[in-house]
């Protein structure tokens, strides 16, 4: 192989394949990026066995060929360096890299001990703007499982329907829904693993194209023209989590988002020791009480404005920053559908396009 | 205690004393802080019985007291706040702070479990810009030994006299001295606890007046009109390092400091296993060569002048980095005084204000 890249594609390239190599004492070519040349692109992979990317970099071909080489050498050393373009030269199993003034080697391996990332093939089910992907999979991530007593609950649950896609996560102690006007082509649903979401994150942040999803054989593909990212499915049924969310509210609080969350913020410094804070409403206030025995009490009020009943409600202060957290708009929604149902949090447009759950505490 | 403080005035102070706070199970009121009014001030106090801090904060006393309170969970509350002035009240074991929104009551201690921080009282030995201070603890700091197998290494040695004050450190692999034209009253010298000295960089980061030093019975105090700092200091002899600094050199280069610290970077990525990289001088260039048998080899060429014969060394690429840090001048001098003896790097104006040694490989 020999090849000429310009240095800040390369290294752009670089920094975002990189992120998907896990280190793994047991598999250690997983270490490593492949680079090989294809159809007059350099490809640029990565795999940690569960999620895979191949990043597609335009490059001037003097020789085809591939090569395994340690991401971390390989990254370390050209971001050390500040060129305009780059050179890479294999012969067997080194990778050279000179100008006029280095001269490196690095030694890689065989490609053909390098997993192979599985190509899928089939239509595309479905294109979202990355942002859109982004922010969507930002909000639900929360709510995933991270233990993985329930495998199913550990990961996003992922619906695509002629008129909508819905994100759904939940982790038994709160659950978010997220909902995005996105038309696909065949109703399908999928859980996309916890991992595959965090990374997925990472990289959309890198990328401003639209993606296109296809899917086949518990494998999906998330894709433009320069990145493909190929993640295994989790098994299992997901639950009919819609029946957890209340139709009806007994009585709803509609209060300024950033200064909840402040409030919110220090009455958990003096929450119980299970993290519980106390919320009372009536017509005009919101209070909010918490007290711990070791660290002292806290009173706050936040103007509020209520429909229907008051109400009292104790919870956990970080299921609530959670949900506030996501909240896109200036005002949260609040509703109180009685002690022992969840509590619903919303933007305050009153759209079903995000719902965050606070589940009822089993006293 | 009833007092009342500017707010910005009083998370400046907090965030300042709380660095010294250490989290101590078997001694729990080491957490706290203490708030003590004095002399028309409020004194906000922290120990970990090696440093000691006490910060003076202008404050409308109303009511003179004392209470010791966890720093954690204060310095969390009122950092959340965000308000003109506070008013902090005590009653008892209990401080509370109160606005039109907020009671709070935070549960402290009795200020008499809180460990006496010593005073000093003997005559001001030295005063020095907190910058120079600073600057000069932060270049001999990498140079202390981290270890405690011997304790007199693990400090550095501060010596004062009528001209200069003289900061040396040494973990036997390399040596950093550093000399100041500061004049002191009486000549003297002590061992500063590397601790002490990471403290010191950090809490002289927030202040810019001048640092009186006081000495007495093993303590030092560092301190201004707003904050003292009352360290313990090491028992033992410092060894004669003096006599470690080569008087004369066989070969001596001049090199770019920022592109010799790149290229010894690259180089670093291919070290040996014991991090060794080598340089080889000639009338133009100086090479330097790395090669590692599970990752590859590199070499590079950098402009240099020599003064006298060209010479090799081979030497642990972190050590050489350590000191190219904390030259400040465009160009660093590099003085070989022989296979076996310490490689010099000194700032390029060549005056002997700071000197850092890399010992030679014991093979």
């Amino acid at each position: 192989m020999k090849i000429t890249a310009n240095y800040k594609n390369l290294t752009k390239a670089v920094s975002v394949v990189e992120k998907v190599v896990s280190r793994n004492p047991s598999l250690p070519i997983l270490n490593n990026i492949l680079l090989k040349t294809e159809n007059g692109r350099l490809k640029i992979s990565a795999t940690n066995l569960e999620v895979g990317i191949n990043y597609f970099l335009g490059a001037k071909i003097d020789e085809t060929g591939e090569i395994a080489v340690p991401a971390r050498i390989f990254s370390d050393f050209i971001n050390s360096l500040n060129e305009d373009k780059i050179t890479l030269t294999t012969k067997n199993t080194i990778l050279n890299i000179n100008t006029d003034k280095y001269k490196t080697q690095i030694l890689g391996f065989d490609p053909k001990e390098f997993p192979i990332i599985p190509k899928i093939k089939t239509d595309i089910y479905s294109v979202i703007p990355s942002k859109i992907l982004k922010n969507s999979l930002s909000m639900v991530l929360d709510s995933v499982a991270v233990s993985e007593t329930r495998p199913e609950l550990a990961g996003v649950f992922i619906q695509f329907n002629s008129k909508q896609l819905i994100l759904a996560a939940t982790d038994s102690f709160r659950l978010t829904e997220r909902v995005v006007e996105i038309k696909s082509k065949q109703d399908n649903y999928f859980i996309l693993p916890r991992n595959t979401v965090v990374e997925l994150i990472r990289l959309l942040g890198d990328v401003n194209n639209d993606i296109n999803i296809r899917y086949s054989d518990n494998q999906v593909l998330f894709s433009t023209d320069e990145v493909e990212i190929i993640s295994r499915l989790v098994d299992g049924n997901y639950p009919d989590y819609k029946k957890v969310i209340p139709e009806k509210y007994i009585s709803r609080l509609l209060v300024k988002k950033d200064v909840l969350e402040k409030h919110v913020r220090l009455a958990g410094i003096f929450s119980s020791n299970i993290a519980d804070i106390k919320l009372s409403c009536n017509e005009k206030n919101l209070t909010i009480n918490a007290k711990n025995s070791d660290k002292g009490e806290f009173q706050v009020v936040t103007e509020a404005v209520l429909k229907n009943e008051p109400f009292d409600i104790s919870l956990n202060y970080y299921y609530l920053l959670d949900g506030l957290k996501i909240i896109p708009t200036e005002h949260v929604i609040i509703e109180y559908t009685g002690q022992g149902s969840p509590l619903v949090l919303r933007p305050e447009h009153d759209a079903k396009d995000l719902t965050y759950l606070i589940m009822p505490l089993r006293k």
